[in-house]
């Protein structure tokens, strides 16, 4: 695979899920691919190498499918990983951030000594729409003293806003392909 | 590291969480430290490469904490990642089943065209205590036509019973590190 974008013929769409105009970008068919999941890494490995810029001290993935390529793109690029989870799932003492959702609120936890300061941090997940959750967890991280330069995403749906949400606090949003529309 | 019992140090102990009398065994603090996250994912790997007799087609990884294991060693093997999921988190048409926690019940998901006859898949979660999900899940890929002869933990916790559980299905465990008492 050359260019990222072919990445997009190994999403699926789901029409109307989970309620009717929303069109579901799912990407466990991209996953369940082994090319489409090794060259997912390798595209985002490729731009936060050791030797770039944006090489980050440790990465913290958005629970749930974050983990999947947060955790694989830790390992590609030698560093650590820290799971963003939702309310109550993570063991040890915790600080958390509350956000909107389009109807009613969320919360997202890190553990207390999970960032230290000063450190590097990369934020990972599967997608970026409206960007509520990733808003949330820059401002979590940067709370405990991490640095947050970048965010990357397998699929970007810039129509939502999400980036534009991020790169308004100060970050570099990187995603591997784009699809039009919600 | 030379032995994946030095992971050990790096696992931390949670007492009486999430209730009196069990001490929980917190892998974040492992996988935070890149030394740790990679030499887990290279215990793993050098079991399940491509020459040996439990390469897989396939790693199911086991929701949340199994995304982060299973994921990176995937990407390792050069094989796909399908992921088990709580009941209504997967966007396609599912099958599930239902077993039996220590109050109530729980379900597990699969998409219906994740797993394919005659694939070899292997299981992996980040702890295997009293092997009720994994059980399912187990079963739940076999009824799909998947072959499972392998299950792979980086914590076990002999005494629960879930080794023994697995291996009463046929499955050949293996756990990076051991804990004895729940």
């Amino acid at each position: 695979m050359k260019d990222s974008s072919e990445l997009v013929r190994l999403i699926r769409t789901i029409p109307d899920h989970p309620k009717p105009g929303i069109q579901f970008r799912d990407i466990t068919t991209l996953i369940s691919d082994a090319e489409g999941l090794s060259a997912s890494i390798e595209f985002l490995a490729s731009r936060y190498a050791a030797d770039s810029d944006a090489a980050p001290d440790v990465i913290v993935g958005i629970e749930a499918r974050g983990f999947i390529f947060g955790a694989a793109l830790a390992v590609r690029l030698g560093v650590g990983f820290v799971p963003l989870r939702k309310q109550g799932k993570l063991p040890g003492r915790t600080v958390g951030r509350d956000f909107d959702l389009e109807y009613g609120k969320d919360r997202i936890e890190l553990h207390v000594d999970a960032i230290r300061a000063g450190m590097r941090v990369l934020v990972v997940d599967d997608l970026i729409a409206t960007g509520g959750t990733a808003e949330a967890g820059v401002e979590l991280i940067r709370s405990q003293g991490g640095i947050v330069r970048d965010c990357a995403f397998v699929v970007s749906l810039p129509e939502l806003g999400g980036c534009a949400r991020l790169e308004a606090l100060g970050c570099r949003v990187f995603a591997l392909c784009e699809f039009e529309g919600e």
